[in-house]
């Protein structure tokens, strides 16, 4: 089988590389020469455009893109996947943006006798090397059937979410949720600290109570109570604030447009965004404890 | 062992019944005399005061009050606990109060020769009649070891929390975890959904992913998705909004008086008193996220 | 002097019949016939695109329209005004928009050789039938003064805020902190009639101290208070929950994009959009009070 | 007439220094020997305690003290007022304090035979040292008439705010909306800013519109819009953050006992807590500016 690859940059590259692994043939694209280079010293072949991934006989064909403007060029663009793909082609997008404008690319697709899957994916820099990527997909069961093995050269979690659009619903609902259990572990671990309890027993207790979440169990922002994560390298590594930002972001436009509410949503889009604006961007975003650490000096 | 136990409501009633079961002698006292008279029918002996319990031949004694304030009457008043227990009769609170309180006693029984812990409880009226509450402990570590015995009889999760206060600590730093985590899975559970996503498929993959918490996949609001939680029985049973609003008082106090910020805390205070001031306190807490159903007429 | 006006809804049709009483001749463009037949009843001619009254003979073309795509699209569009005016026409756009789509379109316009002001009202349709309204312009001092005659003809208070944009800015910014103030005066006076003070008697006491603003003395949304204002009449008429609703929109995506915290003003939003998706987005901004009082039933 | 004046802080000196100024004979009392010293030698007769204050011939009795267990020892203590004063002194408590407690005060002096009033004030120490508070007085109106002529040689702006209890509420409502004002105004500032426009033209623009209050229009947090106010002598002077974090600790908490939500009052005491957290307690609160601009640097 052949695959098309559009968009090889921190995540997109590493995950190229593991269809490779798989046994694929591939043809990648990308505005950066060295990033395709790269791919083609590793058995791709290279592409001119968009268009040029159309024309050829992928498949089908995966875009890993930064953003929603990015994702339109690429797929409804003059030189795009959707005015040269020839039908049947599945198309699998995979770039984290807003549900609304997935599932108008997706509807466009199908007008073109394409069929389409948004398939955002969790797990960072590292699981996109390492394979064990998420992915949450949204589109038709015969489609996401079709995807799954590809994507499980990616990922070792493949969730088919519903129809179209709705994998990009799961991602930005599961990381709003996530974004305030983070700010909510670090004021309970930094108010129980300030009156006097430890933070690794404290963390202890939560994580055998109803306040266990993630954010506390395997990805704790105190220093000292998890190794192996950012609380305890400085907050290097991880899931840097400023993409925490963008998927909270994406969040409330998405809550914006169907009328809904978000506050603690909204509230904690704010908090990370201070924490920003103080130049705290490239920090983990477990750093948010920071804020409320007197006697922290960012460790 | 002689055990006496001050506090029947609820709470500390089914708690007594738990001692006397696993063979305790028991001497009880409470304000409300049909309360004390079940008790008498189960096996127990009547006290006629706090002062008269601790006159009497209790080596532990047991107390499991309201509030602060009642904390403070029972233990420091005039015919209270201090004043007439005999030294080394282990003094154990149960109440869920601020830890500045529960210090506050604690050294003023240290200076009459009464060891004595706070050892705050979940797990609710259920937990109580089942045997299986959580008991957070602040004390010593000989006086817990004294103390485990008697709480296995009334628990099943028993967790030294460190020195004097820190059960209380704990328990105010884990219950506003819970409460702001709550209304986090209600934010998102209901986003997804306007957003068009199946409830269970969305709670599906945020039990696997990076959102994944108690509130989400133990005790989810959103109706359906759990049997034999509040949300799939009107919100009935479980742990009513207005015990909610009181532990979040308790921490909104407590980092008050440590000058410790709890942002997205405070404001879930906020959130539940304003549900509550629409005359649903009485509705389990996770009702809340009928706050975010436009379609919700309180199922 | 001979003017174009494109946009004849709410706002637009009667600040276009200012402009006809005080003498200008009128060319005008909606895509409502009904609402163009009505101008022309009154003594403007009609035209049949943005580009027909490009391609007349006006000296000035104002615009009134709802949103930025609306915007984007009649100066930037195929038969737009960008396209078929000739250089030196003054365009002035009162629409509403973010400040960065403002001046987005102006760049275009300066390039093409056409001054460009934004010029943002406030005052509602009442000050748009009356004239007085407030116009809040960005742009060049010289365009500004140029300008400046005809807006006196919609409005009474005509504020120059600098750069192109800026009327824009002005206006975001004024009216997030006015949605922020409205809450705050509901809280305030709220918990003071609830802690038992006569809602008139706040009311004086706060706007005689430092907590005066004009949601306390000129709007104030407690029923009674003031006669004359939506609260005195079932939060009827005045400036519509859904309208701040669109205001704190742009505010917040405008700050995201200047990655800038607006903590409160992200809040606001949020309790505008609970009170909306409530069923209450027609009602007078002001009624959010409802929301902070046991005993009201929106009267 | 002779006036009982008891609490020599900073307040409270200058105020009891403005009434023997005004030709009152005073008796004063205060813990610290060197405050009652000073007023002394400026003409006060020297009382041991307030029971001897209370045991004197003062016609009326000014209380300004901290908080209020300070005010409840005062007047409810063994060498107290209440215990030792002759029926119908005047007793005026000037002290901020919440509502509750002012009315079980006032309530146990009536049983005593005296008539009470709550006066808190407002306007800082210089107010106190010029004679220009303002006193919001809670009370019958009687006793206000009587005390009139006696606030009025301390303030220009006596305001009768209705029963006992009711001074105290104006004040923390006034407050509270105050310190929600001064944040909005912040964020209206800072966002204004940073999206182009000039600082004093966007305060010119608030100041005529709708957004206009107290927090912007005197007491502008952004250096350089207003001269004479902290922002512009580096947040020095001014009414001190800790002193905002008092008062809006004591408005969320009256508002918990009346079981009524105020979110953003809330929420702004934890903003302003998290401001004293990193160590700007002491800076007028209008310096909550710095935590909303990224090129501030405290100036």
């Amino acid at each position: 089988m052949h695959i098309g690859f559009i968009g090889l940059g921190n995540m997109g590259a590493p995950m190229a590389r593991n269809l490779l692994k798989a046994g694929y043939a591939l043809s990648v694209f990308d505005l950066n020469d060295a990033a395709v280079r790269e791919l083609v010293q590793a058995g791709a072949l290279p592409a001119e455009s968009p268009g040029a991934i159309a024309r050829g006989n992928a498949d089908v064909i995966i875009t890993m893109l930064p953003a929603a403007p990015h994702v339109r060029s690429v797929y409804l663009g003059d030189d795009g996947l959707i005015q040269n793909v020839r039908p049947d082609v599945l198309l699998i997008d995979s770039s984290t943006i807003d549900p609304h404008s997935a599932r108008d690319v997706a509807a466009v697709a199908a007008q073109h006798g394409n069929p389409m899957l948004d398939a955002p994916v969790s797990g960072g820099t590292g699981g996109a090397a390492a394979g064990t990527l998420t992915f949450m997909v949204g589109g038709s069961t015969a489609d996401f059937a079709r995807a799954r093995p590809i994507l499980e050269a990616m990922g070792k979690n493949i969730i088919h979410c519903g129809d179209s659009g709705n994998g990009q619903v799961a991602k930005v609902a599961n990381n709003m949720l996530l974004g305030i259990s983070m700010i909510g572990v670090a004021e309970a671990m930094a108010l129980g600290v300030a009156l006097g309890m430890d933070a690794k027993t404290l963390a202890g207790v939560i994580n055998t109570s109803s306040g266990r979440c993630w954010s506390s169990d395997t990805y704790n922002p105190f220093p000292g109570v998890l190794e192996n994560v950012p609380a305890s390298r400085g907050y290097s590594g991880g899931f840097g604030t400023d993409l925490m930002l963008k998927d909270l972001g994406l969040a409330t436009e998405a809550a914006k447009q169907a009328r809904q509410p978000v506050i603690l949503g909204a509230l904690a889009q704010q908090l990370y965004q201070a924490f920003s604006a103080q130049g705290h961007g490239g920090l983990d975003f477990s750093a948010i404890i920071n804020q409320y650490r007197k006697d922290s000096t960012h460790e």
